[in-house]
């Protein structure tokens, strides 16, 4: 079954609709808010059962929703962004706190940041293994600390700090163990695998623009199943995995952190706009297609006046976005 | 005593001249190899004695020739880049290594990163606490590693890995500790201190053209004093506190690290020149002078045709410079 076919089965796709005839609307006045959110690069969807895909999509559709409410009331991106990522990481499906993958120690290791492009401000922290909702502690880090990004022991001693906080809910680390990362695991293990493709699958992210005009970003991982202990990813890093200006645009990646890292990938799509004059679309292209090898990821893109792009080298992305225009589209593949 | 009477204190400056002119130099010929570091902005010159200021030129003007040396032997810009910096971690006078700042529980965690401009590689320790190199174990991480970024117990996992490698020596988390660093700590403890200028000072970096025509990048520091456990400023950040790429330039910073993170300052020069076609120095002094708050830091840039662009929006930035065609500064302020 094609990926298209796939689409038709759900419940929750009111407008089906290409992403570049979005993209491709200049005329359309800019919508009050819009919200994007990815769960992944690397998923295959052709590897999927359709009722794997329709699991998928429903899950994508249901943090769609949690986000697009609160921007719907007039809340800020902040806090859709913050919310749609809490919604994901709860969901056992999703690499991202409950459904961790297992590093190579047998135990999960989380990584998240969140970004304001209003103030340029961020948060993000790295390695937290007892914090039920990674995001919820980036944000705190951005609001309570003089510090941008907290690693391991000191992100779960700020976390022990904000126990008042009914956001910061702790969990053993067997908390983020699911069978299906196990067994993801245990054939990695298995097999040595050193291939790339496939293994980070399931990375969350979430961009928001709110009806005050401002965006926001954010992004939350469990990292690559067997990954060193200690490894952190692009997902942590803001101007790597995350970023935001309202001057340009918000966007969450997903993929091999590494490659993302290495070449600024967040910053980099805001850089062409600001500095080679590129729209939303052509600078996520360029950073996908050329600045990025094939093969290793994709992002999420909103620019200030309500653009979308959503683009991946990989076999397929999960994603999905909506907006006040009412445009929603919820996509694994093409 | 002014900055400029204290330069010529300097045995060690052959050659006196303003950076101004020294990048405004079109006509010159591309040097045979290039090489520039930093010893930390926020150094006030002018609340240094004469003596304290000789000792720090002294030690700048050590570990420039050290690097020097290896350049004009043909070897690589990396190998520069790292035995550069590995002299001034081992100098207690600056922030790395040995005489690395005090963190809040009265320890040391210590972060580098190293970048190559040929492959686009990079590597990365953060929160490491008993090796006595960063830079060197950062290295490895590059080569040994499918990772770029390595935190805490995970990278001193990764060190034991690396016992054999004759570069990779393990100290106590004491042998960091200097009297200077005690008393500021104490300090920073007593005041409460919140106030952002001059408690990064120290920390240290290289860039380097080799004869090859490869750049490299690599920074190296103790962080801040009385910083939060776990904190992870811009230096292991690749594309934040560090960046190499042969079609630009080679940057390693050195300030207030959250800023520099939030705005991917050592990529960002390189986008500037790469996307908004600025020189070198301008593109620096648009990074430095507009994208940065005043008195958040600066850094040190090379550029591909042998180009040095070291500017701060600090009081002072301990630097120096050498090249093939013989011009070396070495200043502390202005």
């Amino acid at each position: 079954m094609s990926p298209n076919c796939l689409l038709l089965l759900s419940p929750l796709l009111l407008t089906v609709m290409s992403l570049t005839a979005f993209a491709a609307e200049p005329a359309m006045p800019k919508p009050d808010f819009v919200i994007a959110i990815h769960g992944g690069a690397g998923v295959e969807p052709a590897a999927l059962t359709p009722e794997g895909a329709k699991q998928y999509e429903e899950a994508l559709g249901k943090a769609l929703a949690v986000g697009r409410d609160i921007l719907a009331r007039g809340g800020t991106s902040l806090d859709a962004v913050e919310q749609t990522i809490r919604v994901m990481e709860d969901d056992p499906l999703f690499n991202a706190g409950r459904g961790a993958v297992f590093n190579s120690a047998g135990g999960h290791e989380l990584d998240a940041s969140i970004m304001d492009g209003a103030s340029g401000k961020g948060g993000a922290v790295a390695g937290v293994s007892t914090v039920k909702n990674p995001i919820s502690l980036a944000r705190l880090v951005m609001t309570e600390t003089r510090h941008v990004l907290l690693l391991g022991a000191g992100a779960e001693q700020f976390a022990d700090e904000m126990r008042d906080k009914p956001q910061i809910e702790r969990v053993p680390n067997s908390y983020f163990s699911t069978e299906m990362r196990r067994k993801q695991w245990e054939e990695a293990v298995e097999k040595e695998k050193k291939k790339r493709s496939g293994d980070y699958k399931g990375t969350v992210g979430c961009v928001a623009l709110d009806k005050q005009g401002n965006l926001a970003a954010g992004t939350s991982t469990g990292g690559i199943t067997n990954k060193r202990f200690g490894r952190v990813g692009d997902s942590p890093i803001l101007g790597a995995g995350t970023y935001a200006n309202n001057a340009t645009c918000a966007v969450s990646c997903t993929g091999t952190g590494e490659y993302f890292i290495r070449n600024s990938i967040a910053f980099h799509v805001s850089a062409l706009m600001l500095y080679k004059g590129l729209p939303l679309e052509a600078a996520v292209g360029e950073v996908i297609h050329k600045v990025l090898e094939p093969d290793t990821g994709g992002l999420i893109a909103l620019d200030h006046n309500g653009n979308v792009s959503m683009q991946y080298n990989t076999a397929g992305m999960a994603r999905a976005t909506t907006s006040s225009a009412g445009k929603t589209e919820i996509k694994l593949g093409k």
